[in-house]
């Protein structure tokens, strides 16, 4: 298998990456952004590839433009290896220490979590940002994208590999696995020996994939079936501007808005102004009977509207009786992303805050800010969704664990 | 099947006991120490029962006094109930915190991680201390021991169970499973909808069990092959008295040294002195063939020594070139618990920090201090050794996740 071998590389060559400067570290990755700006035209020539036989395989428009690169996507991709090189590097941070009473002084500092196995579908600016966080974090990476990307996934990597060897160190901490047969996935995904976490950045069947087939530690991502409560006691004017963006300003993410939850006393007032307000953006409602006996047009929801994450200008939509209702639809139906309320209420906000158990939970603002850069961690690697290691965007320091360091002086125990 | 019924009943409890204060959780713990002290005899009339079915089934004097409650212990298993008690809680900690340029408060807090799945060998005290543990904590647990511990383990959940009661709480948030069947821990490890996380304590073939068979996220304890090495600049002194602590203080336990690696240059010395010291404490030494001409002696050790966490009084030795050598051993042999370098020179000890990759790196010390009491973190429920989540020591605060909550002001992503 391909994926061995690469990711014993990875794993060998790791420990000479971990013992650079942070400094040199910074270099190499901007040498990766020159890499890139320098050979634009060969990137785009590969994506061509990708794209004609994306188009010959009926691949349909989303998924097209989020495959496609132009040099503007590139000049991104190479800005943010550039930002990442900026970034302040969490390698080496005491987070505590203390010494004992019999002398024996205990720090625990933060270390790189060593080789980090991604596996993720087809955009292939992930390949130059998953490159960037985790080798900044000291990490090595093995990266397994999607076979609609693998012309242009493969330039990239040989490119930002050609970087580390301009900057004289070894190519073997980035490794992409060429070839895309599922058998590669499935060995991955049990190589314990060799990658210490796995990432899976797509949709729920490849995180599905991943989860039940690991033996490797797994960070869960990104599926958000995310929910937005207008409480009786919300300004409706600001409930239609939230919903409207946590739907539209980019329904196909994760931190999107899917199911609006609406307070029974407020449904008659608030949801003709929503249907209003969204009927311009065209997003088709899909509601409750209560719902669809206020706005009569909308589609009446089935009980799998309420477990959907529909990516798409689709909002489901259900009154109910008060908070209670809301927060127990949101236990049963949510996937502990991101979920907000609406309300004036104090003692409300605070219950939906301390009872909801999501990633980032909200009051008064949209869902979309759960990400990274709107959290002020800089770039991300992916929203986990789990709670074990990190829970929300993950950024430099997700990428990191911890190790004690144990100072003694001949010391042993009574 | 029993499992998921009893996960299903925490996972619904949860929440309320989440929702108390710290004191209060804290006066149901007290309550349980109380429970468990005036109920001693009961306690240990269904520990005679254990031990004599294990007696009965040919079971060995050291897991047999493992299993074996006294008065002494069940009063330890309530002291360790009231120190958890009294710990500070780390519920409600604000990691980080910040106000985003757009006026959004984003807050980082810790919150319980909510159901832990415990699987454990026969230790009845594990029942009381994991217990103690997860709930302070703010999460439920579901326990499920060794069948050959499993009259105790029921008395003592249901003597806990009461102390939840007299305190007007609900019993559900703990469970224990009393099928001691293997079907039932195959289905405990794929229950993600009702178990957050997966802590299992126990010998290595139950670890690999649980990390082959487990979709529910898992944190990795136990396996220690820890090794100490001895560098040319030792104090040889203190080697000795440090390798004879790491071994014979505890030599059942995870953190008890297993190999010996000796720099050539004092191997001479060394040897002769350390074989005559542990010689004393009937320590069998297993060396390499240069060992071997030192100590004629020694058993001569095969490669499966050099892999084998013994456990025992067993200890092999390795003469080796170099700390480079001794580096190279403990990568390909270790198990990433504690690994120790005893030395007088700066570089090496700085070297030996830096570049082995395990929970806990000792300079001039036993290995025996990797423990939550030893670190000063008050009890433990186990040590990592896997990078995710937690790593070494695991107390309270890695009973813990996080999560953002954001606060706007009709806030909305431009």
């Amino acid at each position: 298998m391909e994926v061995m071998g690469k990711a014993r590389l990875a794993k060998e060559a790791v420990g000479t990456w971990q013992g650079l400067s942070s400094g040199k570290r910074a270099q190499v990755l901007e040498e990766m952004a020159s890499k890139l700006l320098n050979n634009m035209d060969q990137i785009l020539a590969e994506n061509e590839i990708d794209v004609e036989q994306g188009r010959a395989r009926n691949i349909t428009g989303a998924l097209l433009d989020r495959l496609a690169l132009t040099k503007e996507r590139i000049m991104d991709m190479a800005q943010g290896l550039r930002d990442v090189a900026a970034m302040p590097d969490p390698l080496g941070q005491v987070v505590q220490g203390t010494v004992r009473p019999n002398g024996l002084r205990v720090e625990q500092i933060r270390v790189p979590l060593g080789v980090i196995g991604m596996i993720f579908e087809a955009r292939p600016n992930v390949t130059a940002d998953a490159t960037g966080l985790c080798l900044k974090a000291g990490n090595a990476v093995v990266l397994r994208g999607g076979s609609e990307a693998i012309n242009s996934n493969r330039i990239v990597v040989e490119l930002l590999r050609s970087a580390l060897v301009a900057q004289g160190q070894s190519p073997e901490i980035l490794q992409i696995v060429e070839n895309t047969d599922r058998t590669e996935v499935q060995q991955m995904l049990k190589l314990n020996k060799y990658i210490d976490v796995i990432i899976p950045r797509g949709g729920s069947g490849l995180i599905k994939t991943v989860i039940e087939n690991a033996t490797v530690p797994v960070v869960e991502t990104g599926v958000g079936n995310c929910h937005i409560y207008v409480d009786k006691t919300a300004d409706l004017s600001a409930a239609c501007a939230i919903v409207d963006n946590a739907k539209t300003q980019r329904p196909a993410v994760c931190n999107a808005a899917e199911t609006l939850l609406v307070h029974q006393t407020v449904a008659t007032d608030f949801l003709p102004l929503l249907a209003d307000r969204l009927g311009k953006k065209a997003v088709t409602l899909r509601g409750c009977s209560k719902t669809k006996s206020i706005l009569p047009s909308v589609e009446l929801a089935v009980e799998q509207d309420w477990e959907t994450e529909y990516l798409d200008l689709i909002l489901a939509v259900k009154v109910v009786k008060d908070l209670e209702e809301a927060l127990t639809h949101i236990a049963a139906y949510g996937t502990n992303h991101s979920e907000a309320i609406i309300t004036e209420s104090y003692t409300n906000s605070q219950r939906f805050l301390a009872e909801v158990d999501a990633a980032a939970v909200y009051v008064n603002a949209s869902t979309r800010f759960t990400d990274g850069s709107q959290f002020g961690m800089g770039a991300e690697i992916g929203i986990s969704t789990q709670k074990l290691h990190a829970r929300g965007p993950m950024g430099l320091l997700e990428l990191t664990t911890t190790k004690y360091l144990v100072y003694g002086n001949g010391t042993v125990r009574d």
